[in-house]
């Protein structure tokens, strides 16, 4: 699709919730100060109606278009989606988005300081929800002087908080794009974050958390990583990729080694990944996964969770994710239509899996300008509309 | 289906491959002596034309069917498939089931005595494959005096052994019955084991396989265990038997503890797992399964590697089986039509996933037990049918 690049970024950072001020979670707990890493990309107009914020998924961050000044750094992880002329156009929309709170990439999490000990936090950290991640969200959009987005859009986890923002704060959402998520996590979805948990927590160079200063639970977090690798890929994508294909030899080995291509990727991926991620904050976020079920907030019913929704709907699922399979896609439109609300649902067709999120960006990019260009063109600022 | 049970049973073992006529492996490495263990149900008839051989999967063993008479026992692991009335009708078969070479269930495997030291085998046992696990099993067979097997059926790994026997001894096999299994494993499935595998040896305690004598890997053994059962089951039926209700409370915890039912359950199976397996017979277990490819009998063609078979097939695999699915099953079948086999394949309605194998006792006895009849009673002993 759209070859620009919004160019050059730099991640920026807001503070708040200073004590006695803090930020109070879901749990009771009460967390501060906050610190919000974040990017923004494009122009906000001067209505400031154009603003659409970009939620990421587990591993992901702020850093979702263009490339750092301080080079060699990778391409934002949506880049294929955010820029002059792509699916989020930056000549068209202001678009945000922020690290996690309790990730490890510049918002505040467990490695992160505790003002309490002046050490990191590690477990101390309070448990983080993703409606809690939507909170902080919340503060930086107010920061930033916004009082209506038009679009919240993201992927896997970053589809929780969409439908959280549109939930929570139903007057600040004009649009709403959840793709490839699920209003809960099933238990198959808890079980792998469970396997990917006790994997860190059983490395002994995880220390009940304390490992910051010496040597990370890496054997850990990597086999969290394979794990989950496993399950962003469909069977029909490793087949193609990979197949029975060997690695860096004709012949099976009869020994201990790595035979075939689809190894070694999974342990470059899971040796790669230690590299750039804390695993306390892998527990930390896969708990705020599992914790989510958007129905708790219509007492057990999605239906009357969804009740109170002004946003438009575009549901984007894939046929291959097995992850977050259509069908737990569906169930959020389904609900959003008994409500009343403007939905549309689409089923692409594609193989890669729950990757597709990340990589279907043709598909994707003809739904999504068109849903977003209708909301913004229609809906004068301040939703005269409603 | 038949309620009968075969009673009280007891493992056997029947020991050849002395030195210096040790058994041949595929590697071309050589290994003896060899003990199998095996159990036997039913009684042989005069002329040896009755014989079932059963296989078992990655985590089985000889004790297929009844209980032990040591008590305390749980039944044989596919109790409700075989007994007097039951799908393997024991009032009509001889039934024998053998644990697999490499195994740790009382054949010889990586923690038997190694003659050369005196002391466990560990990383120095040879590498074994489905074929030597079948060469072992032809041993047993010939010491038991029978020359014809009316039939090998076996489930997963189990089904593998069934191919296996099905091209290698084509004039030994009336009938086969392979049951959720493939012709080689996916790179899914490869992916997997491997993350199993990396759980093991990545755990301190493995000490490179040299543990025995002191703690063994558990750990790393029960998540590779955690990892396969959450490919045994299907989405629904985790979700019909969890889903997400808390385990031995009435609120998330908002710590690092087991919070729904499904994580208990897989602790507690990955745990268990670690006080009847042996960490380095999983190892070398799951690298046979991955190096299984049918084909490679046909230089590369499915087709070409079953063009040998006699046996009449009955192949059998469900719907909900996302580790070996329907279409996995289905090539063999296509591929052993086209060598003008014949071939009765049936996908069963199931939501318990892989494990439907072990479980849907009522569906597949009606299949087997009258494919077997048909098998027993229209051959004549001897094989007059050819």
């Amino acid at each position: 699709m759209g070859t620009g690049s919004v160019g050059t970024v730099r991640t920026e950072y807001y503070s708040f919730a200073e004590p006695p001020g803090e930020l109070v979670l879901e749990s009771g707990e009460r967390l501060g100060p906050v610190t919000i890493a974040y990017e923004t990309y494009g122009s906000l107009d001067a209505a400031r109606g154009n603003a659409v914020l970009i939620l990421h998924a587990l591993s992901g961050d702020a850093h979702a278009a263009g490339l750092h000044a301080d080079g060699g750094a990778r391409p934002g992880w949506w880049d294929n989606m955010i820029g002059p002329g792509k699916a989020f156009d930056t000549d068209r929309y202001f678009v945000i988005c922020s690290n996690v709170l309790g990730g490890c990439m510049g918002s505040t999490g467990p490695s992160s300081v505790n003002p309490a000990t002046g050490g990191p936090y590690a477990l101390d950290f309070p448990f983080i929800t993703i409606a809690d991640m939507v909170r902080a969200q919340k503060a930086l959009i107010d920061h930033l002087g916004i009082r209506e987005l038009l679009a919240v859009a993201g992927g896997s986890m970053g589809g929780m908080q969409v439908l959280e923002w549109a939930t929570a704060y139903p007057e600040m959402v004009r649009a709403a794009i959840p793709i490839a998520t699920t209003s809960h996590l099933s238990a198959q979805g808890i079980a792998f974050n469970e396997v990917g948990r006790r994997a860190i927590m059983s490395d002994p160079a995880w220390k009940g958390g304390n490992y910051y200063g010496g040597e990370p639970p890496r054997n850990g977090l990597a086999l969290a990583r394979m794990i989950g690798h496993i399950t962003y890929l469909s069977d029909e994508a490793m087949h193609r990729k990979f197949g029975r294909r060997l690695h860096d030899r004709k012949e099976l080995s009869y020994e201990f080694l790595t035979d075939f291509q689809v190894e070694s990727y999974l342990h470059h991926q899971g040796d790669a990944f230690t590299q750039r991620f804390d695993a306390n904050a892998y527990l930390y976020i896969t708990k705020a996964i599992d914790y989510f079920d958007l129905s708790e907030k219509g007492g057990g019913s999605l239906v009357r969770a969804c009740a109170g929704v002004r946003a438009s709907f575009l549901i984007i699922s894939f046929s291959s994710d097995w992850l977050y399979p259509p069908y737990q896609n569906k169930e959020i439109a389904d609900a959003l239509r008994v409500g009343g609300a403007e939905v549309s649902f689409v089923v692409l067709d594609s193989s890669y899996g729950h990757d597709a999120f990340l990589l279907e960006a043709e598909q994707q990019t003809r739904l999504i300008s068109h849903f977003l260009r209708h909301v913004h063109e229609d809906h004068a600022p301040g939703g005269a509309h409603r």
